[in-house]
């Protein structure tokens, strides 16, 4: 196996670099890979820019992660940061920094993952620089690049009293799927043990969903275009995030547990599923994609709302809580 | 000392975030720091984009950088590479995979040096975005952005014959330092023990270059205004950049060792001294700091010459067997 799958002790940086760049397809960009820098287009004369790490251990498990999942999620989750300021993403840089006992296939195959998450989410996007170094710890720095194409972005801050607030993608399927993980694929003493696709049963999509998330890229412009008021990406929980849209925007929301799917409790506590939440002024209709969850109310003394009640947002998923050295 | 001075893994990612925040200074982006992503001008129409890892263990150690030492060299070592083509940087995004020993003060330290980096290097740049998370092994990648301000960008493959060839920036130093940290600040075991500046005597200007690298960033965008056909941050030692940008350019870099400081060899061979490399007509004067090097010729056999001696950048060239049996 060594003599045709190397691994990165034995190569160069050059040798590693030439496979991933073989596998990422043509650039788009003014300058691609291979300079200081990469020169790409900010057509409006501003750049959305945002950044995001996956880190083995508080964020990913290799015993459930194929190298092409991570590629992927490590695309889509930052591809939904850009999303989520109401721009098109033009760009990702990625560092990868590779334990040496790597093999080139996984690197190879995380290559694959990056380009194919950008072909089916986010179709122009394209990997245009980053850097390659060893660690102990596989991690994963990817940096993201938009364009508003003349609009304003879509803050954080902007939700007003009367607002109707929205939700597209996916909430509490990606924690759902890490449920689903931690309860099938560890061994006796809850370590992680490898995940077989064919196990997975009822839980499938959940555990998709959590190893390859799909988060509605396009929606983010398309929401913007309508003229949506207020916008984030839902990565630690939407309870936790709605807490923040409100406190950023000095109101308060208030969410009918209707409209949260089957689990309400799972929708609100769920993080990683990088959905879109967005407020609208009432009076246009919401975009393809996004189902009305609840409505934007003056700030009372509870940020959030669940039919009526208040609800401490501060049951989201927090990385410096969750991390467990102890269980990997 | 915990009550006062906690660690990473008593705090929440939102307390650690509101201390590297308060330490960074005011934005001078569209948006900044604390919504999905960062909003940065891009008064041209484009944006230079790139990113570089620091991580303990092959790129520095805790024993020898201090917090402030690493902030400055993270955003040093890639304001450098917006340099190199010819651009002015315009924000930084910081992404800090902590371990969870990790105590607030380090933390707050480690923005000081991105801060003042900042301030010294490329005024007007500040860190704009960034990702905070654990990790067992200490990372820091950072994204720097800059504009080309209308100009277009200097790339390594512009170098034609006839050129000047010229560097602006230390040449050797940074390895010289890294030499003298591991024969003086380690112990009988070969491990590194904590740097004393005190005790650095006549090596502190190379220890200083190592640990904090002053690159000469605004040379980059004036080197472009003067017609630089060519451009690159010399990271690996001038041997092996020299060759990459002659590779690139389909030409050969002819330098004369008299213009390479009092230790040739150390120049040549020495990295991490993130220098400007560049070649500029003849014609045209060079600009403030930069000094003549050499010319650049029709391609020959060999990429790099010294003295009219082939050196090859690219194949573990020895300093001190081959430069030495050359000069006698």
């Amino acid at each position: 196996m060594t003599a045709t799958d190397p691994t990165v002790r034995d190569l160069s940086e050059g040798d590693v670099l030439r496979t991933v760049l073989g596998r990422l397809g043509p650039s788009s960009a003014l300058v691609g890979p291979g300079d200081d820098a990469a020169v790409i287009a900010a057509p409006d004369g501003r750049v959305v820019a945002t950044t995001d790490t996956l880190v083995h251990g508080p964020d990913f498990r290799l015993s459930w992660s194929r190298a092409f999942d991570l590629g992927w999620k490590s695309a889509a989750v930052n591809l939904a940061d850009v999303a989520a300021m109401g721009a098109r993403p033009t760009a990702l840089l990625v560092a990868l920094a590779l334990p040496e006992d790597t093999r080139l296939s996984w690197v190879a195959e995380f290559a694959d993952g990056l380009r194919q998450a950008c072909a089916r989410l986010s179709p122009g996007c394209a990997v245009e620089g980053g850097d390659l170094t060893v660690s102990d710890t596989l991690t994963i720095a990817v940096t993201a690049l938009g364009s508003l194409d003349g609009r304003e972005p879509v803050l954080r801050s902007g939700a007003r009293p009367g607002d109707v607030v929205a939700i597209a993608g996916e909430t509490g399927s990606a924690a759902a799927g890490l449920a689903a993980l931690f309860a099938r694929f560890t061994d006796a003493g809850g370590h992680p043990v490898r995940f077989d696709p064919a196990r997975a049963g009822a839980d499938a999509a959940a555990i998709d969903a959590q190893l390859r998330p799909h988060p509605p890229i396009a929606r983010g412009a398309e929401a913007a275009q309508r003229g949506a008021t207020a916008m984030m990406d839902v990565s630690d929980g939407l309870a936790l995030d709605a807490t923040r849209l409100a406190d950023a925007s000095g109101v308060s929301l208030a969410l009918a547990s209707e409209h949260l799917g089957p689990d309400p409790a799972r929708a609100l506590a769920g993080g990683e599923d990088h959905a879109l939440l967005a407020t609208f002024p009432a009076d246009v209709g919401l975009p393809d994609g996004f189902r009305r969850i609840g409505v934007v109310t003056v700030r009372s003394a509870a940020p959030l709302l669940i039919d009526g009640s208040a609800l401490d947002g501060r049951t989201g998923w927090d990385p410096y809580r969750d991390w467990d050295a102890e269980r990997g």
